[in-house]
Formats: C-alpha cells, structure tokens, sequence
C-alpha cells in the first residue's frame, strides 16, 4: 500500500473539513477561513492547496468517483441481465451520494455546461467520460444485442437518463427519496424494454437521426 | 378595447422597467430601488404592486404567455402536419424569448420545484398548463392517430421535450444559437416518428410502463 506524504494528508484533511462544512452550514456561505479553521491549518495553506470553493468541490467529484469505482464494479459482477445491471449501477450511486444530497442540490443550479461544476463541463470531462465506461461495460457484457449504430451513442444516453434521475432524486421530498426509487424501478425496465426495441429493422431510420442528434447536441459532430 | 386603469398602466411600466433592467444590468445585481427609479415611482410604490423580484418575474412569465397566446394560435393555424405543428410551437417560443434569452438563463438554476419560479412550481402551474394545452391541440387537431392510453400524457412529455431545449437553447453559445436550430429540427422527427411508432401493438406494454412512469413523477398518482 502507498503511504501518503503528509502533503496528500493534508490535502485530504482540508477536502474532508470543506465537505464536513457544507454538509453543516451550505455550500454558499462556507469560507474559505472555516474550511481551513476546521482542517487546522492556516487559511493561506488552505488557498495552497485549493484556489476556491469551486476547486474544492471538483476534488470532491474526483474522491467521490474514485470511490465509486469499485462499488461500481461490485455492481456489475453481482448482475447478470442488462435491466439488474442499470439498476445496480443507479441504487450504487445514490446510495453512496445520500449523505451528501443537500450539497448536490446547492450544486444542481450550475446547468451551465461552461461552468466548471456543471456536470457537462470541460473540468468534469475526465469524471463523466469515466463514469460513462460503467454504462458501455453493462451493455457489453450483458445479454442483448445491441445494433453497431447504436453502440457508440447508447452509453452517453444512458448516462444522460442518469443525471435526470440524480436532478429527480435531488428535489424528491418524499420519505428516503422513495418517488425516485420508484422513478428508478420504473423507468430501467422501460429504458431495456425501448433498447431491446432498437434493434428492430423498421427502427433503423430513427436509430440513424438519433446518432445524428447526439453529435449534434455534443458537439463533436 | 378595455381601457387601461391607471394602476394597471403603473404596473406595466414597472415591470417594463425592471425587464429592462435586468436585460441591461442582470437579475441578481437589479435592486427594487433601480427598478422603480426606471420605472418613475417612489420605491414603496413598486413594493405595492410587487412584493419582490420574484414576483416581478412571475409577473413577466404571466405577461409573456399572455402574449403568446395569439402567437402560438397562429403558428398551429398555419401548419398542417403533426411534425410542423410542434416545430411551428417551438420555434415562436424561442423568437419570443430571444431578447430576454440571458435573463431566462440568470433563472434556469432554479430547477428546484419548490422555488416559486422553477417552470415546475405551484406557482407556475397555471401558466405550465395553458402551455401544455397547445401540445393536446397541435396532437388532435393533426392527422397523427394517438392511441388512447397516451393521450392524457403525451401534451405532458412534448412539453417537458420543450423545456429541455430551452435549457439547450440558453447555453447554446454557437453563433445565432444555430445548434438549437439544428437540434429543434433533428429532434422534432424523432418525436414525431417515436409518437407515429407507438401506437403498435408491440409497444402496448411500454405505452402502459410510461403512464404509470409518468403518474409517478407527477405525484398525480
């Protein structure tokens, strides 16, 4: 095992107070003073080590897919049909994320994707194309045929329908989020149902303008 | 013609005033003082007709769809087919708000349907639902058959449709927001192919899977 320099220790310290802080008190009001007053160090070591709030929360992403990463394989071994597979990787994430729900939300009103935070961002590409891998590898290995068209596209939707259930799980006031697992149960098994759909020959004209669309809205036409 | 009262026009020229405001100066940084100096009137006299900003923007978004109005009957007057119909819809809204395009921005973070001004809100219900209902007339009025299961949900989903590329639209920093263009016009086919496709027997079971998925997510269950 790697043992930490006392740089990354400190780094981790300052990262773990600023989430601990936001969780308490809101991202908005935090300082960059009380994050360093909670990791006990000067505010200026704070500020060397993170130039703002903003760079503290885009190494929460990073910790935080860092840890996923292996719950998320755990899912995908523990699941054989696609539908399980999505599922898994969807209950995974939301349950890791709970404790910070609050923090997420004060986070959600950066739709812009030229804001670093936005989950669309070119700071958060590494994270999301990372993340988008997990979605490829359940389709890969799982049972149904997917048409080569679709292939290239279909981990991006999916990823996308994720968001939207993460922004859902964000605003459910219902007890333990319970709409959203429901959304959640819900939603996959049409979701499968519509891919299995896809493969259909008398959808090939609409498989082809969405692939069309997708680059158009990514921009990587 | 009715004729206007005197407060009614004092109310027109605040909110004039801080619509002006805010396209010139941002909504955040707008101050009610700013708002009624502009508009000619003591600052207790804006507070008289708006209790705060948020009022004056629910105001806006009132006004705005009064306006509409004639401008959507039109649009379904002159178009035909299904998939002319919806782009007709869509592409009025996005000329309309063209001015006012970083203002909706400034608001688009509030994505949380408890803020009174998120287009999911209580508060904007009535105004969300008079929208819908020209998605129900641009569906019945076409040659399109819908099959019936769909009918109460299908106004619901093209308008949550529409708001997804108003979000697009705002962001959309690509010259004359030609990518919006670009993406309204690849989209509406898909939509209005996936609307043509699902009344196949075939899909009976995922008609039935996306009402109840629909019914989940409104809380209208």
């Amino acid at each position: 095992m790697k043992t930490k320099t006392k740089s990354e220790e400190t780094r981790e310290r300052i990262l773990s107070a600023a989430i601990e802080l936001f969780r308490r008190r809101g991202f908005e009001s935090a300082t960059m003073r009380e994050i360093a007053g909670g990791a006990g160090v000067a505010t200026g070591a704070a500020y060397y080590y993170f130039d703002s709030k903003d760079a503290i929360v885009l190494a929460f992403y990073e910790h935080a897919a860092c840890e996923l990463e292996p719950l998320l394989e755990d899912a995908l071994a523990g699941a054989k049909s696609l539908e399980a597979r999505i599922r898994a990787l969807l209950e995974v994430k939301l349950k890791y994320f709970e404790p910070n729900r609050a923090l997420l939300g004060a986070l959600s009103g950066h739709t812009d994707p030229a804001h670093p935070l936005s989950p669309f961002s070119a700071q958060t590409r590494e994270i999301r194309e990372r993340d988008m891998k997990f979605f490829e590898r359940a389709l890969e290995d799982s049972r149904v045929r997917i048409s080569p068209d679709l292939q290239g596209v279909l981990p991006r939707i999916l990823w996308m329908y994720q968001m939207g259930l993460i922004l859902f799980w964000i605003y459910d006031r219902s007890a333990s989020q319970k709409r959203t697992h429901a959304l959640v149960d819900q939603s996959v098994g049409i979701v499968v149902g519509l891919i299995k759909l896809s493969g259909f020959p008398l959808l090939r004209p609409v498989r082809r303008r969405v692939v069309t669309l997708l680059e158009t809205v990514s921009g990587e036409a």
